[in-house]
């Protein structure tokens, strides 16, 4: 287990109506450059290349979006590129990754990263990164990073974090010497009401869990033979298929999966999970507002992109696209140009925006 | 003079900052569809062929706008379309159209209609006209339209007619029989103080001066001989040179004509101003405040047009283009959406909007 390499996983799916018009089915979240440089897919793979060497990338996606995926990540061959027919969510898609990225090997330590994030400190956040990598490795664990709250988010899921005690014979302090600052994960507790989010914000044993972890792949395979065999055992025909060619035996085997998520059919029940925190600036991006705060926006602070002017306001996110784009006499209004359409929005709407992408457009 | 005939002259020029991004140097607001219809050329013309008869109606417009003006009046032929080479206001334009108009008869009834306006009752528009060329048929005069005012408003020229008095041995009333609703204008004010339009609303002897007028060729002709010679003669040269299919002379000619409004050459010097009101609405269109306001819109009442959408929010005007527009979560909010660019502005701020379109697009 000592030589296991370490690989990683981009998961490149991910959609969300709150960021209409950017994202849309056909160019979701991942594909879009919401930080105002790449996509965020390119960000994490850079990130992904830094951690594990290029060589040993490997990305999850859809069939739908092979020429997107081909065109931002030119580096990766077709043979890491682990394309989806359909949709089953992200336990079936991460088993059958998993089968590819460690047939040549024994074992592997394998990194899952979403692609739908950004984080602002790269390099604590690959430090955090590797501390879970060494973990993984001598652990029989899923190790995830967990991010401390900022705030008593509703949307998000978290885990709760076992309290710091000593142990029989050793002190709390020689406990955290030699154990760093992992903790293990005693419960997930997904979208809390407001009133539960304000105590897990206040307890400081709470963390946003984003869906970022490490593990190798034999303990998750063993866990999934314990927990969820129906969903390894689909993996393992669509592995086969895939490893053949034969496309109508993958796509059969593989819808043949339950649709479920990772956090559900395997880490709610696995033996051990344990935390890294990652505290240097993390964000879903899962709305314009979460858009805004990521690139410094604030009341009293514009945030423009293109060809863009606020004139006469300010707190406002303009992001123009090709036309000149004026905003005059406003603030705290969000402004999103795009081919496919427009979106003028108060700050803190998202959720009528939501509702209104979801309903179309009438009247 | 009996059988003058009655022709129109559309005026095709017109520009505006406060329309922007509909409203550009290669497609001014005459061409634009403000009212929700056609373009606002199209229905001055339809209005103009009513009044006298599509045969009757001749236009003045910019070379450069030829394609436009001939793909929106494929009616009128190219010989009643007198184009300028370059703009020198009205004056010119008018002079020159008005030796087009009349040189195959001994004189015209000639009705000048701005085509970058809009009125809401067209057929009180018609009659208010028709008794205007009445009036100038049988009086040496210039026969304007009178908008009586309904607001301060300081960006209008404005209008002061005579007190309404009885004659010696004609009292008030057998004097209004007669006359019908013809005013003597007695003075023309060009935009005035906040102060001074207070008072032009409230005295009630006050007209909006909306550049509609309507006299015979030979009186203008005999007032510009006397007031601006210069530009009559200019005129005549450029006709003559117009006729003979000279365009380097009637470009020369043209251009040598002094730059001056009808209304500073001709009208404040003229013998004899008469004003019929016209009240049934009537808008210059000359902010997006005015478009709002004409097209029914008021605090709490939406306007949308295209594929737009509103959620959340009132008092809005969304002119969608093409492609989906929605609008969330704001109020008092103009969305103007074009190929050229794109406006979102708080109702009330198009002073700004016009410095920041001719300072251009910084920050």
């Amino acid at each position: 287990m000592a030589d296991a390499p370490v690989r990683a996983l981009i998961l490149a799916g991910g959609s969300g109506t709150r960021l209409w018009p950017r994202s849309t089915d056909e160019r979701p979240k991942p594909f879009l450059a919401l930080t105002g440089g790449e996509s965020l897919l390119r960000e994490t793979y850079r990130r992904a290349a830094a951690l594990v060497g290029a060589g040993n990338v490997f990305v999850s996606g859809r069939s739908s979006h092979a020429p997107l995926l081909a065109a931002e990540l030119r580096e990766v061959p077709e043979s890491r590129l682990v394309l989806e027919p359909m949709r089953r969510n992200t336990a079936p898609a991460i088993a059958l990754s998993a089968l590819a990225a460690s047939e040549d090997v024994s074992d592997t330590v394998f990194a899952v990263l979403p692609s739908d994030q950004a984080v602002r400190d790269e390099p604590a956040f690959l430090a955090a990164l590797r501390t879970a990598a060494e973990a993984a490795r001598t652990h029989d664990a899923f190790v995830t990073l967990g991010i401390p709250p900022t705030r008593a988010e509703t949307g998000f899921g978290y885990m709760e974090v076992e309290e710091k005690t000593g142990e029989p014979g050793i002190s709390l302090k020689e406990k955290e010497e030699r154990d760093g600052s992992i903790r293990r994960v005693v419960r997930f507790i997904e979208k809390p009401t407001p009133a539960r989010a304000e105590e897990f914000l206040a307890s400081g044993r709470f963390f946003w869990n984003a869906g970022i972890f490490v593990f190798r792949t034999s303990y998750l395979f063993e866990e999934m033979e314990r927990v969820c065999p129906d969903v390894l055992k689909a993996a393992r025909l669509a592995h086969a298929a895939r490893k053949a060619g034969d496309r109508s035996s993958f796509s059969e085997t593989f819808s043949s999966s339950p649709s479920v998520s990772i956090d559900v059919a395997v880490m709610e029940k696995a033996r051990c999970v344990l935390t890294i925190p990652y505290a240097c600036g993390w964000s879903d991006l899962g709305s314009w507002e979460a858009v805004f705060e990521f690139r410094g926006g604030a009341p009293g602070v514009n945030v423009l992109e293109g060809p863009a002017a606020a004139v006469n306001g300010s707190g406002n996110l303009v992001l123009a696209q090709g036309r000149p784009v004026r905003v005059v006499g406003l603030s705290d209004v969000f402004v999103v140009d795009s081919p496919d359409g427009l979106l003028v929005m108060r700050r803190g709407a998202s959720e009528a925006l939501r509702k209104s992408v979801e309903e179309g457009l009438s009247r």
